[in-house]
């Protein structure tokens, strides 16, 4: 196995960090490594901040379902799926532009998605440890006000990053559901009850819990994850991202 | 700079594949390097098909804006925002779901992303070339039945990947837009007129084209790309999709 799959075989998601800045030669190398990700038609529809102000950090780390780690990282970045740059070069040029549409928004958060796991790797690269804080997509207007983020912009992932301390380092890594149940030939293979059953019987197992009952664990998930608050907050909260891109009809190109 | 660092600067797309395919051992590492990707709460919001059928190939060639080098390629994978699997989990246990919203298909869309990139990386590691096909969001009805997706799956992105020919190799990567338009502090920077010309002026000298019009450069490109048919319709393919991911009223919790 070379090193850049051992690389990303190991890597795990890190939380808490040692109090060691990462040096400006180095993040500028992360940053940089998101800058050489492929994008669609080398339009770059992304943006990305840096947030270095610590107020801004702290009230970041509450907008994002109360999770503290978030203030403490050394470095925070938002990777902002960003189609206003493109619209508004397209409107200062005259080009009478359609308004951007589903498509345009998914074409963005993808690749504003793939310049942020570049930096993951990279980071990691770096013995820096990472997080995703899926949680950015919530509250929608304090976190346009805070970001100043104008219409045509959606926050896709925040990433926290830091030198890890020990004890995440020997963090056990999720154990993932088998392959079987995740990659499919030629169709998609939708799955039985009794598949589901045994796609996380065989995980309990590898994790060391052979003996949880499937149905309790899967309720209590349900209730702690998919019914929660900050699950409903971040459905609402999407929603209203996604108002501002509106296919229009197909005959009217003026939008 | 280490060699993850040199290998992310050095990745670009390739579409024109050596007539040499890959090895299973490699396969299963590329496909392996999706499954340890960061993913939301260990969900795995992700499905990916492996198209090993050429006929299915040539369709989806055809399906994606027509381009024939998708079905040459070697090696093809589809991966599908999925919070069917889930969903389904949670229907079977009886949870009493509410149905997913937009935010649980943004979040499954980076899921599925995240463990794109990662075999893009991986697939580079080993000499492997790959192109993104953002076009698989177009034309819902015909994929959707083609693939056999059920209602709460979206195809994020297709990869292609294959060993690359010499011209591939020697093609130069194009060129970004210079950091300072793309990376900000703290908050979200909406440029100005000049600042766009300005922002292209540099790439283009860059990619040794320093007398380019701009406005026509814009205008010729906004019509080739953002007003093009297969952009129309991808923003109505991906309306279509996104209209099984509504976010019910909070006080609904059935859906």
């Amino acid at each position: 196995m070379n090193e850049v799959m051992q690389q990303i075989k190991e890597r795990k998601s890190v939380r808490v960090f040692k109090n060691k800045p990462i040096r400006n030669e180095i993040k500028k190398e992360i940053i940089g490594s998101a800058m050489e990700a492929p994008t669609a038609g080398a339009m770059m529809l992304y943006s990305i901040l840096d947030i270095k102000d610590q107020e801004l950090k702290d009230t970041l780390a509450v907008l994002c379902d109360n999770q503290p780690f978030i203030a403490k990282a050394p470095m925070v970045l938002i990777f902002l799926a960003d189609y206003q740059r493109w619209y508004d070069a397209f409107c200062f040029e005259d080009c009478n532009p359609r308004k951007p549409g589903e498509g345009d928004a998914l074409l963005a958060c993808a690749d504003a998605i793939i310049a942020a796991q570049n930096t993951v790797v990279a980071a990691q690269s770096y013995g820096i440890g990472s997080c995703y804080i899926g949680d950015i997509l919530e509250n929608c207007e304090a976190v346009r006000e805070l970001l100043e983020l104008p219409e045509y912009v959606i926050p896709a992932a925040m990433l926290v990053y830091g030198y890890p301390v020990e004890s995440q380092l020997e963090r056990k890594k999720p154990v993932r559901f088998e392959k079987e149940y995740i990659v499919f030939d030629n169709k998609y293979h939708r799955i039985t009850k009794e598949d589901h059953e045994k796609m996380h019987r065989i995980r309990h197992e590898k994790a060391g819990l052979p003996d949880r009952n499937m149905n309790e664990y899967l309720k209590a998930f349900c209730n702690r994850k998919y019914m929660s608050d900050f699950s409903l907050e971040m459905n609402r909260s999407a929603s209203e991202y996604l108002k501002n891109f509106k296919t229009n009809d197909k005959n009217d190109m003026n939008g």
